[in-house]
């Protein structure tokens, strides 16, 4: 008989904003349990949290290490299969490496790691391993956003010209990391990395424009700023892009555009066509066409792609939002765990999460932009 | 220790459209299980859903009445707590008294039931089983639309004079009740009742109109239409209201507005302010005044009312929906059914789910609507 | 060789709106030039706003009567060839049917008389005298109306079914008659007629409707209310509709929608296609389909029609607004005296603006919403 | 007593699209007549045009050095007050230069002149006639320009960090130079100068942003791109701006950007506010705030500052577009020049209009981005 996949989890206590809503996104669907995790650095927290969950208290760890070495030791069936990583980016890199020795799949918030170096590392150790990595850039689950990349690929635009993709936050106008637990660790360089903004948003609207455009990028040109006085890393930043084949490209995020939210949008214009999706209305896709009117898409709507539909779970004018994206990054996951249980090749519509190469990108990313804002040199190549 | 809330399910096989939405929604905050279901008339089909579901085979029924016998015979805390209906409407009232009989609380999904004399029947068996009973108006599980009712209550709008409230639909545009599961039972007066159109999506609205403004519908003066040739039930209609205290409303509903979605939308207007909601929007409120701008409200944004943030999951920016709606409903009933469990009094805003009450409500609509139709005399009351 | 076409104004003084705009759009494309006026009843604000219009002082009259007879008396070529009626209601009807008398064409303001009786009558002379009349009923003056039209006759919607049009706004949500000259006309039976908002906005929207859908109205069943205590006119009110072939309607009006401004709007649905229009973003127009995505048609984009294209001024993507719709008004009735000083045909193009039958057509329309108000049958026949 | 302003035009012929709206701008308000014209270098078309806009022959020139030596021949009262030049780039500085000798006025089309060495020169001889000059940089004549305009200045939004301006074109997506005789002479270097989309429409989001931020541009970092093989001239291009102060900005051009239309629009962020304009939806302003919900701004809405209402013609409600924004350019020209000749003060609000130090400015900015796109150093600096 199948079972539920099972998870544990490494973070997501208390005052954590990602860590819940990994778990509700595991939750949605019915095909994963959480059968364990190790959810604070302070075992105190880490019980609380596991007894809130329901969670049997020999299942609540008080270090991510024991709990990886227990797990290991129990038998099939009932030991977790996967761990979800949720914790700040330099606690990313460790968890997830013993995980993958210890014989658990992975998944883990963005960015992949603290630096480019652990990033490569885990590459490595994920190609040696044979297990699975799935790194929640949540955005790439919107159908609508598979909905544009089907577009993209099926020749639709023509090829590609322009893309201009930002993400204007506006929360850390001020300096709030007194009184702000997510703040507090994104503009601390030593628990977030090289980036700030560029980091935790910036790279999220790196990953989709090459998502939905299928284009590497080459080289970029920019400048990244810090408004808030004494903040030691960017708030803010924008770049000149240049994708392989000849596409230009305009990156921006920034985390003092004051009142925006999480204003993530993406134009790509091509030479037959164009499209422009925004995240916080993220099931209306806008194609754009030289010779006749633009055309709304909508999730559920008429003529939508396989891939598309098929991650969507209500029938058009219900709306779906970002946790049904984070969901569907947990589905495919567990979609492929499942077949591998069953000794089953995944089906490759469930092989669409991002993964370890998305992580090294991303980080490939962080490592350019900030070269390029201490640089008199116009051009920073994205080097593998 | 706690454990989860504990769901059966009446209904909900393959082919059906709402029971995974109730699963869905039951699912996503962790808060209950599923644990037994009798997914189908078919028993064959019934075991092949609860399969999938990862259920046992022996919490998989055959027939509802021999899953109400048999997890009433289980003891606490591995029966079932509470079941779901999510059957068409001429299988809502059987099993909902039978499992108040058995002692099991109800969710349920509207209209109530077939008839005003059987939701009649069910009010009073409510109140006399002392049991729970959650009817899934979805809609009013937004967190724009509690808003939306905190800033009428608490007197913003002043008092109200205009109500327009509308929900258009196409997908009946055209005869499809034959390849369409979901259309066929709707337009079929034996299962769906009086009213195809107005019971399916005028309820929606009228329930929404009621709530939001805290107004009792006094009168209306409407007319239907069946724009399909050979359907038996009307596919549109509108109606004027009356409310008490003398506002007036129009209400429109229609599964022929080609195109259309769930295009549910609300307008208020009152001596000092008003408000606008459009449910394929759903994470924005606007807030008119006569003498300053427009007040953009945002899921999550800034200044919202308690009752709204307790019904948000997560920062602004990240759009919720219509699952996220639908599980605040469940989120809110599992919360009563929990404090019942552990001897406490429920949490004032965990009642806030739409019951027995509102289900009785909905069938005086349908009454009165069906009879305006085909009267002559301009206004029919609404009686309790 | 050409000249432009001759105008004289009667009313349009100080503290005058639609005077003002009357103006606007005769002004715009060059092709109307004001000769004279008698802007006011007082004598001496007519001199004063005459004179600020650059006017000769002995084409500045002090009542239109000696206006009438002094420009009649004046030389083919140096009299005004047609009056533009800018005053209250209660001052159109009889400017009007002099000046057809002393052989002058008319444009003139909605509603088009305080009375039906007055309606008929001005309908007959019109008939008689030969001249022509333009009814500003502006919003027919928008490309995108216009092209909605055109979408609609040619089929593209198959046979209507629905038809919702709406016009709310808010700024008579009080009492600001003593202080507002626009409201306290509006208000004041004398001056006003049967109906306040119905006749004021109400007209423009049963008008819009009839245009687009090419359907009389046959019936309507409705309620007016008044809201503001001791206001004598209707300031709100809604009808159901029936048309001609078995399509249905509904008609909102209102002019105590808080914060409103003229929020004109119009939604069609017929058997194969839907459209939607609002006056507030005019150079849209949303074409709704059953098995494809919405159309966004915009002023001067793609595969418009000739009707639309030749009542655009500019390339797409320059908004295009009220005073150009209205001078789309003001060019048609032009280019039709200019036709006929040439001694030529008037181009079908050009005679489509609004004349006295919708003049008339508008009349009925305020004589049956305020006699169903009063009624208790449910239906009220609109007569020709 | 008073008389309207007379003008001249240069250019403007037929296929002419940029004269046809400088004459619907300048007769909008009645407050100018045209009275001569040298319409086009063919001294047929000129003809051709000037009847058809009712001219006397005696006032149809063909060249405008005769119109010029003609016009400046006449008594005062009768010849032209000013001239309007509507040519392509290459044919801006000689005209303006001979009409400011001869005691013209001038309005002229942006970018000013064809090279910065022109610009300067203009400057110059500006300065010395003690003559006026009007850049019909259009989108700042918008009420809600002039809005957020206002606001900043006035601190709202605290001090400016953050600029995004944009205009992204579809038009020039493929080669029309051939059939388009608008693209022709803009893709064409000798007609055009050194930019092709940056000249066309970068100069005005430049000047946009400068205008509504009150801030310099100090510095710039770009490219520029050519999508369309064999074009000449750029089509695209972006650039990363620093403004004095220490603010910061992304300015994004293209007339490949497929489908669009003249989709300008800027994005303003500063320490306690922000805000957004559209221009093909000019009729709101968003502003926003850290602490509390989104405004919307509306033209002709309550609380607007003196300068937007005094650049609105009609209340709320009642859009205003693109012909409206560029008759209010005119509409303060032609005040100025009616102070002058009344001997008066022109009022201050009436000198807001752009000038030659805006042209300046905007032949800066192209030679700036286009020297920062053959560069390898990062910054080019705009010098005065």
């Amino acid at each position: 008989m199948k079972r539920k996949i099972r998870m544990g989890m490494v973070g997501g206590g208390p005052g954590s904003f990602i860590g819940a809503v990994h778990r509700m996104a595991a939750n949605l669907d019915g095909q994963i349990e959480l059968v364990c995790g190790c959810f604070s650095s302070s075992p105190a927290k880490s019980l609380e949290t596991g007894r809130s969950l329901f969670l049997p208290e020999d299942r609540i760890y008080a270090t991510y290490q024991e709990m990886m070495e227990r797990e290991a030791a129990l038998p099939e069936g009932e030991r977790m299969d996967f761990v979800s990583i949720v914790t700040p980016n330099d606690m990313h890199f460790a968890p997830a490496m013993l995980a993958l020795e210890k014989g658990f799949d992975v998944a883990m918030d963005k960015p992949m790691t603290y630096s480019l170096d652990e990033a490569n590392q885990l590459r490595d150790k994920v190609k040696e391993s044979g297990r699975l990595l799935l790194l929640t850039h949540t955005y790439t689950g919107y159908p609508m956003v598979k909905e544009a990349r089907e577009r993209v690929r099926r020749g639709d635009l023509g090829k590609i010209r322009l893309v201009y993709v930002e993400y204007p936050q506006g929360w850390l106008y001020t300096d709030c990391s007194a009184t702000n637990k997510q703040a507090a660790w994104r503009v601390d360089p030593k628990r977030s990395g090289k980036a700030g903004c560029m980091g935790d948003i910036g790279t999220h609207a790196f990953n989709l424009a090459e998502y939905i455009t299928g284009l590497r990028t080459e080289a970029l040109c920019g400048e990244l700023h810090t408004f808030v006085p004494d903040r030691l890393l960017d708030d803010d930043g924008a770049a000149l892009l240049r994708y392989e084949g000849g596409a230009r490209g305009v990156l921006m995020a920034s985390q003092v555009a004051i009142s925006q939210e999480n204003s993530l949008s993406i134009r790509v214009y091509g030479e037959k066509g164009g499209l422009e999706w925004h995240q916080e209305e993220p099931n209306t896709l806008l194609m754009l066409w030289p010779d006749r009117q633009p055309e709304v898409i909508r999730t559920g709507g008429a003529g939508l792609s396989a891939c598309a539909t098929a991650n969507t779970r209500t029938p058009a004018g219900h709306p779906e939002g970002y946790l049904e994206a984070f969901a569907n990054l947990y589905r495919h996951f567990a979609a492929t765990l499942q077949a591998r249980l069953a000794g089953e090749e995944p089906r490759p519509e469930d092989l669409d999460f991002p993964s370890v190469e998305e992580g090294v990108r991303g980080m490939q990313f962080i490592e350019a932009i900030v070269s390029t804002n201490s640089s008199n040199q116009k051009w920073i190549l994205l080097t593998d």
